[in-house]
């Protein structure tokens, strides 16, 4: 009997403003993969390559930095998420592994296009080029009144505020908006998650919106 | 009567593969258009901000970082061009002073994207969108034959390579024909000059072709 070919991993995305509630989700939604003996890869941006983590310190909003520009911004975000897609998300799907992430190419459509201003088809040929061949196979989006969001953030945050907390409530308006936009324009690999009810019910629905988008854990 | 407007100034950069004489040439042209009170700003490349210097430290080639991707590799260049344009080279030539830069945009589209084999029209979207209005006024090619180059190179560097030293000479051929089909495709910007003859000669010809084309320091 031939030993059956390496299945590619499947890629999962989590996406959404500030406070929407993605690392409990991502935690819970890793713990129910892992029941399944499922090999999880975890993945924050920028960040989690030795590359990637110097380019997040140089994006942590510090004096020196304080005038970054958006354009050089938007480059830095895509440089981190070149070397973390080759060195660790392509590895890993390669090897039957599944990859979650927290944050991909749509945050980078809808905080540096959209919410900066940016040229929106000179965003996405970077985002294009960044990720290569790595498109997730299912992005939940977890969707939140921003006022409830931003609130949430600010408290977590414990009065530290970063660059993107910093900003006024118009601009997350316009990420949401944005995010709103782009799950419309791609309703395939988009799934919009409501997340303003009870963490249980929040983890319920990304179960079930995955389990038929993707099969569960056999597909 | 009026004061007069403002004029832009000139942006000129200068090109070529190691070991053609940039260095030594933008230091006598730089100090030409000083004679004539022309006030004179030179950039280098990665660097010349803040976070361009600290992108430049990721770049040099060590250890940590001997993995980086050809991709990331061309974004960070990108990032810290958006941001010496926007902080740097736009402010100086909107303020009327000349910019004379050791490299620019050709480098990449050569080094990272012929040499390295990466898609040549996400790599022109991508120094597109770095660049912005920031387009050379007049690019100088210092034309060389790669082995006197190479050769030249490795001598002045003591023997200590950097990453992009550190190609076999085939990279550099590839260089050279990328520059040449450059300068091909926008000879109205691009001007080549001949690198092999004596630094007085290469610099008469420099001057020349500046005259020639911008019509000299009254330009």
């Amino acid at each position: 009997m031939q030993k059956p070919l390496m299945q590619r991993g499947k890629f999962i995305t989590f996406e959404g403003s500030e406070g929407c509630g993605k690392s409990t989700q991502i935690k819970r939604f890793v713990a129910s993969l892992e029941k399944h003996a499922i090999e999880v890869i975890q993945t924050r941006e920028p960040g989690g390559t030795v590359v990637g983590e110097k380019i997040r310190n140089l994006l942590q909003f510090d004096e020196e930095t304080a005038d970054l520009t958006s354009e050089s911004e938007l480059l830095l975000f895509a440089a981190s998420r070149a070397q973390l897609v080759r060195r660790v998300i392509e590895p890993a799907l390669e090897a039957g592994s599944w990859v979650v992430a927290d944050r991909f190419l749509d945050s980078t459509a809808v905080y540096q296009g959209v919410g900066r201003g940016l040229d929106l088809d000179a965003v996405t040929a970077i985002n294009r080029f960044a990720v290569g061949r790595a498109m997730p196979d299912l992005t939940l989006l977890l969707d939140l009144d921003v006022t409830i969001g931003h609130a949430r953030a600010v408290a977590a945050s414990g009065g530290k505020k970063d660059r993107m907390e910093d900003q006024p409530l118009d601009f997350f308006e316009l990420v949401r908006k944005g995010y709103l936009e782009l799950a419309a324009a791609d309703p395939e690999r988009i799934a919009v998650i409501d997340a303003s009810a009870s963490i249980d019910e929040v983890s319920a629905a990304i179960d079930a919106c995955f389990n038929s988008r993707l099969g569960g854990v056999q597909g």
